[in-house]
């Protein structure tokens, strides 16, 4: 009780994906928590976002469907859409908290990503691309900002319980039922409580040496390299 | 010789970067080679340049020069380009070649990346996002366009002498050899023929059980996997 | 306080490497820890270790000096010494919890492994080789164990102090100081507290999605991923 | 034709796994081949082997059935004729050739390894385990000999035809007919033919960037990071 007291944190689009866990466990270790309601994140927004001040830790949390297509099937609209939603808003929020966070002298950015271009998932080269662009951009600015003591890392994950990607209608479904128990070596999904734990250990102020890392974070489908 | 005898190849943005190179091992090798002058490849240059037939071999060979920033400082000219150039362009290529190579039931797919990306360099982190969604896609199409006997790859190359990254006048700075002597397990840039030959190797009619990889060729910058 | 109460941990080789923080902290937080004193793990060994029962928590704690040498010159005395106590014990020290883990239903291994394979350090490569070892063997057992409900993971650490990689007396040299500024992005070494802290997320209880996985925990020195 | 023009070649355990297929296309191209029949390479062998000079291109081929056993029943003698077969032999054959290359400056050493430890096979930990150490020997070795001129890397391969892994007695079984279609994405096994196309690759004269590569070669099933 109590890791993260006199901190404040930031949750991008609080109410979705990984939201809910992480600000339910941030408050409950003592935190100051912003549940934040955004989605496209333009200048404008972050700019109010951050009006009282750029948090100690910020949580890009940002989500989309992955808009399933085989490869000569890719729409503009679609392909554009996961773009919008999960690179550039990443982009923009990170280049927003890094600047005030260097001349503070220290900062935590922890991405809620996938663990998708990782491994490469047919009819998802998309979903792929968009978020393979925020792991290599977290992986680099990661790399930039450790020396001035900026913590940036990415949760890589998948098979994780939410409302974006897995629902509850897609977790009793019996296909998917089968899916997990051929694909996942642990043979389930988690609950996001697990994910809000892994963000608490990143956020946390004996964590300072782990940096610029994407995270693989799904019950063993991605273990390769770390 | 004659490797590539009776094969169709094009080869986008072909004076720039890569393409000299392959170009003309490529024809030195038996392909009918068509070097393309294009650079955005919207969607009208990419059905002018399929008009006559989607190729055996499709090398795409994108480049834009990597506009180094420090996170916080990175401009929305800067980042879109990047995408613009890098990103987009891929995407539209492999869509429009896939769904003919399908049809036939096979192509080669070749994609000069970067291995920006694998590593992470500061300073380059909207590089590195446009490279890395480059390589995830290519992942994930390579994966998915498989079965249907395409193969598609990435060399995800740095330290090679080309006109965008590495010119003369970079080559031939005193800090840059140091550089190089620092950074480089071989202690050397190499010459656009070992791409080319690497090009090759993938396009050859003996090369389909690697598909999907993203192959670091970066004079042992790059060796991390697994 | 208290994440690990009721709980029963081994830390092996627990007078050296990474032995004493985790001990510290485990304790700390209410787990009631086993300092084991071994070094070479025989079997028999491991059967007195585990007599009163295989823990909850095992944590596979084994360090040996990396002997460098180039290539050509590797002795046979130094590659079985790194083997002889990096590799082998670990094997045997997993093959004898898994089963009783296996028919308890639950279990945590731990093992601080080395990030030197996922980069691979010159002169070093016997080091690298051993190291290389347990980290594919933990990857394989974690994927297996894993429907099994036992969590198997590796942290894969470098530029952490201890006694017997970074001691004070390399620590303070000069050379070293300019080898840490030019090659870890932290530009710093960090201290066991906070690898214990990251063993601490993986013995705790809402940690079960992590499986087979080999951590990077290097000051950004590795990050390499997907 | 007579890409190898010239060269000399050795290649270890020349009568199984990737061997004859290597030396066919080695002669093809015009090199002088050894086919040697050794397996455990005891420093007496390697001696002899290399009695009339160390040769241009090394090619070690080690292989061995992978012994398939969950964690718990991993016996003493399987563990040590892993290790016996694949691990030290490759160290003592590249410790052997290192020296009178880097006396040479110049030097091709082509391991066949195993994409197993990329990826983690349940039941195959002890296989794992020793095709791993292998893979992280010579990406370390491959980096220290990169200066001399000497390019090490490795096939890290999976699904490719042979007599130790997939004789046909395997292929042709039903159930593993099923397992190809669903873990290969390529959807099958290949021909050694395509690993000597990829060896010639890293023989050839014009490949001195690529050093300290572990390529992974298997239909797509590893693909994550390169």
């Amino acid at each position: 009780m109590g890791q993260l007291l006199g901190k404040s944190a930031v949750i991008t689009s609080a109410g979705h994906y990984m939201g809910p866990a992480i600000a339910d466990l941030f408050e409950e270790q003592g935190a100051g928590v912003t549940r934040d309601a955004g989605e496209l994140y333009p200048d404008t927004a972050i700019t109010e976002l951050f009006a009282a001040g750029v948090p100690d830790i910020l949580v890009v949390n940002l989500a989309e469907p992955p808009r399933p297509a085989t490869v000569n099937a890719i729409t503009d609209a679609d392909w554009d859409r996961l773009f919008d939603k999960l690179v550039h808003p990443l982009m923009r929020l990170v280049r927003a908290a890094s600047g005030p966070m260097k001349a503070r002298g220290s900062g935590k950015i922890i991405a809620i990503t996938s663990a998708a271009p990782l491994r490469g998932i047919p009819r998802a080269s998309a979903y792929c691309a968009a978020r393979g662009a925020q792991n290599s951009f977290l992986r680099a600015a990661g790399l930039e900002l450790a020396k001035a003591n900026i913590q940036v890392n990415a949760i890589a994950q998948n098979y994780v319980r939410n409302d974006t990607y897995y629902p509850d209608s897609i977790l009793d479904r019996d296909n998917f039922k089968l899916h997990v128990q051929q694909m996942v070596p642990t043979k389930r999904v988690t609950e996001s409580r697990e994910t809000a734990q892994l963000a608490l250990y990143l956020a946390g102020p004996d964590s300072t040496h782990m940096v610029g890392q994407i995270l693989p974070f799904a019950g063993g489908w991605t273990t390769s390299t770390g």
